[in-house]
């Protein structure tokens, strides 16, 4: 995601650098694993283990790994030869002579898939933080305007007379859907998988396999292929989407409530901020609009999500470019956007005269329907 | 969705027919309940009732609305003036008189929408059914291919050797979660509205409302605008989506499996059975192709969903004509295609020596990942 | 596509009767062209041909092919096995001897492929023509609001004045531009092949296939496989959505007119038209808003026939369950759609005093961006 | 774009240090030919021009823009306020004086989207020239392959004898077609605007306009409003999208011929490249992979784009977080993809011996359909 939509902690969260820690976790939990279990020599984890914190400390530089790579080709092996000069250097000789064992037993994607719910998952909870704000924002607003009497818009045009707190309360309680929706989603991708390379898992039993995931904070894959099964990840991916639709539902309103001839809210001006470089007075709904711009591109990344599912055998690796990209994108374009709308809401001004005014412009006719059954009543 | 593509069952649930009676059944609801409560005077619902009885017996003519609605541009005021006219015919005098309290107190969105959840909730059944079937296929031919060795492949390529049936139970997994998927879909939009014209429900209270939709089997939206929101429509889509993936995933293993090098399995083929009018000697796998063509179609369903969420104020009605035709065509695309893998899977020829010489071909190779560990495990 | 949706010029080259008939017309070149080039006997030909005329006359019954299908599970073979009993009917006993003929040296893809890429074309006529209308009517309106003045809006706001006749020049001229894309992608989809089971062309040389083809008024693909290359006919979806688009940008900015707090334009209102059920006081745009919701289902249409583009080999038929349900959708509702547009436009009432009310009401601030030009100028 | 999928020429192109250095260009363009018109006072421009050619050697800082941006809360103001500085810093105090007049008459859609346009129309050439170099190897490939019989196989199964050469002969015309569909694009892109906030061209008329475009390598948009319709912008991303199916066409068959039981081809192995990590025997087909998933990512960008085109009234911004994000994303991707696909093309090994034993296995009955032609002509 381009910087301008990014957030710092979830930025970090997507970097190379925290990838590249996360698999060491995975490695270093397996390792430590096979050595309880007895199938790494108890001398070879005593070895490693100093050294692997100490890498864990330091961190592992992203361009140590692309510099590799680029003869290897490969970036799990690319890592795993990283670590292994870096257990050489910080580790001591034990420590190199029994890095071999690094990786042992593991294929890339046990290591991959694992470490990527692993990221969905701590990404997935700032995201629901952010939810949980927009929750209370919308909640907190609703109870502000319940007595705020306004005009009902149906078609764009007068309808009936409703509470202005009425729209903040339909919010809340489809971003309390979305709550749940997004609860469910982290959930279901909150799987790992250490089974090999084709899921048959030769090395070890599945029991082994749940009780380093738990370490790890994650379930255990019942049925993988090579990889996490891509469902899972697309319900992520569309439920993103659903959740941008909510916001665009909101932005859409607030865009209409902003309009010249409403006139009934305005987005929060900073002092210092310029409307229009051409036209000193205006005030526009830029934050609304742009809002409404990530929803495109959060329902775009969920298409590209759901062609991931059906991957050849098993497993082809024509979803790594894709997720490469959406899954970075598509997180921190949700949490800048959450983000934004929160601040959007909380800054709002409502204008309550207006919103009286325009009640009063809607008139007497907007009670058609009530002469209506009154009418019916009298046996009209 | 074009006759090829759709099953009696779920296509009666879609047509028209369907759609008149079960706003019917709404409007009747609507008439007793307030009956009851004393907001229709008693010897109108008395003079009512029969008249709607007969009506429902009949079944309304989509034609009969179709003429009205031509000039009316309106299907509910259609629909309401077909049914006022059917009261004169078949309820006598005093249902015509009183036919003036047919649809009171009523929007059209509170019958459309209201209705479309039941019809919604019905065909999702009809889905839930199938989709138990398919679970139930695929569990059986796990357990019958358990102990057949396989060649696994990733990338297209010779891995390591797997089980045959492991290949079933990953997809019976996968749907399993699709059930769980698709049941919270289902109960997500098993939600009606009776709140009036902007969801301010000015005829009647909440209490009122539930009770009515409950004999209708539904919940009450908490808090709607003219609409059930589109939020709950669009996870239905996006659920038919995801579903379509898993789908498409074992559409494309079947089609890899039956490929001439590969040769492992064949599609059922009924004698009688064409397949080309130009080489006779083939027999290609059709109907897993079908099936891959129908996941494109559903994910493009469930994108036209996602954009409908973010209606304009208390709504607008852009979202209707999208509706109209993808809820119908989802549907019935996704009963035709369930029920068409079933019987794939259910009529699959597997060619347990054909496995096997495959298994072979892989040869000693594949084992390169066990020499690998012994190395290390041996020092190399 | 769904009756309400369809016309009835347009239905019918998308039944299943005018593609039997053009199924048919191409068959009868081929063997005619064999004939002419001595490599089906003279005897045979005339033989059929008085039988192939008389069928073409009568027309096949949809009906007998699906009969047929049933057992074959073939479509043109079973098309072909129904013209071979009918040649038996209405040929006579020569027919019938030499109906062994039809369907010689074709596979079924040179059949229904060319047959397809002929409907299209003619379809692609229709829409061009209600293309020509829309520009017409929009540059009719262009002409006849040129010198009212109206408030430009940018972002929802009042911004500077320009001419209300703009807004319809705009359209004109990227409804100009679509139809220079759409004749294009018309002429894209223009090609046949008639090359056999792998596109390898082993019965005929290229230059019969192109005479041929020329008669059926196509050019040859250049290169075909067994089918003619998708991204053809992803081009043709691809340009219908983007169309929708165009159509959606009119849609929206008539919704937005029509808006009680604008009230510029309203939409015709037929006499006899119904609002609302429950407030007898609406005119709602709900043609504008019936248009927005077409824009979304052409945008996803493309989406699936994005996804045709790559198939296996020398061909799968993963295209053919999307193209049968998508093509006549598409063009349907397109055709649909430039027709409600065209009349909407056509009856679109111009309050022209709300007009220069909304200028009046944006008063002279919207001046500001000249006022900062003089004052740029005097030196400020 | 994330780094692994850009190159350096085109994320140069996409970078805020261009993207400012072109909208000095058309800030200059303007303010030199109002100088010449005599709009701006000949030493206003005399002032200006050495600042300003000095601030283009120099470049903009784009963190100076960024900082600014902070607080003004709008891109192009900060943009013209750097300038603004950079001209009292760099020009001297003349220029510090006449800097007023940067901006003259502009409204910022005018530079932004005018040199947004540039930047499409040069990143497209880039895209051009891979194009060409794509068209040339498939021609060579399918010179090279043209003797060399293969099978071809439909729907995965072994049809009829074909030349391997055919297959490129197929892409070859496929990618002439898409350089034809490329070139129009960019054509469509080439048009810039500078007509003021509403494209109401207050300040100066169409031919100045005209004339001020061509100097920087645009046509006049006809009929804009705020901005250059966005029609054009969803026209590129269409094309790019069916150009992606295009590739991933290619890349499909790469991956079909690449498989263990084919083995007809291998991608490129670059001497000490891995394979995997934990089956050293495996070379994978990677590349064709990573393609077909670049394919997805090219088509959700498509639909992104296609939501744009229905702005509000004279435009709204909520395109712009979309295409801040999509087109340097589509366009980097495109150009990574291009020049992978080039790379393994060029490097693709076709093991003649194992096309020929296939087509061995093939066997007799591929001639199935000679034989039933040969039946037809005796008479069967």
């Amino acid at each position: 995601m381009i910087e301008r939509y990014r957030r710092p902690e979830m930025a970090l969260l997507w970097s190379d650098r925290t990838r590249f820690l996360v698999w060491l976790k995975v490695e270093k939990a397996v390792l430590q694993a096979l050595a309880k279990k007895g199938d790494l020599p108890a001398a070879a984890w005593k070895a490693l283990s100093p050294g692997l914190q100490k890498i864990e400390n330091l961190g592992i530089d992203p361009l140590d790994v692309a510099e590799k790579e680029k003869t290897l080709k490969h970036d799990v092996i690319a890592f795993t030869a990283v670590v292994t000069e870096m257990l050489g250097r910080h580790g001591g000789e034990k420590a190199a002579s029994s890095a071999r064992f690094f990786h042992f037993g593991l294929t890339s994607s046990d290591v991959v898939d694992t470490a990527f719910s692993m990221i969905i998952h701590d990404a997935g909870q700032l995201i629901q933080k952010q939810v949980d704000a927009l929750i209370k924002v919308l909640g907190r607003m609703a109870k502000r305007y319940k007595h705020l009497p306004t005009i009902g818009r149906t078609h764009g045009m007068y309808a009936e007379p409703t509470s202005f707190g009425l729209k903040f309360l339909g919010w809340e309680a489809e971003w309390i859907r979305n709550r749940e929706r997004w609860s469910r989603a982290v959930d279901e991708i909150s799987y790992g998988k250490l089974s090999g390379a084709v899921g048959a898992s030769p090395h070890w039993d599945p029991a082994f396999e749940a009780g380093v995931l738990e370490k790890l904070g994650l379930k255990r894959e019942p049925v993988s292929t090579q990889v996490v099964p891509r469902d899972r990840h697309a319900v992520v991916l569309t439920t993103l989407a659903v959740m941008g639709g909510s916001m665009e539902r909101i932005a859409i309103e607030l865009r209409h409530l902003q309009r010249s001839e409403v006139g009934e809210v305005r987005e929060g001006f900073s002092s210092g901020q310029k409307g229009s470089s051409a036209m000193p007075h205006k005030q526009n709904p830029i934050s609304s609009e742009n809002l409404t711009g990530c929803a495109r591109l959060l329902r775009s990344y969920a298409l590209a999500g759901l062609e991931n599912i059906a991957l050849w055998h098993e497993r082809d690796i024509s979803h790594s470019s894709v997720e490469r990209v959406v899954f970075p994108d598509a997180f921190q374009l949700m949490d800048y956007a959450l983000a934004r709308l929160i601040q959007v809401l909380e800054s709002l001004t409502v204008f309550e005269d207006q919103v009286q005014a325009n009640l009063d412009h809607a008139g007497p006719r907007v009670f058609s329907g009530h002469l209506l059954l009154a009418l019916v009543r009298e046996g009209v």
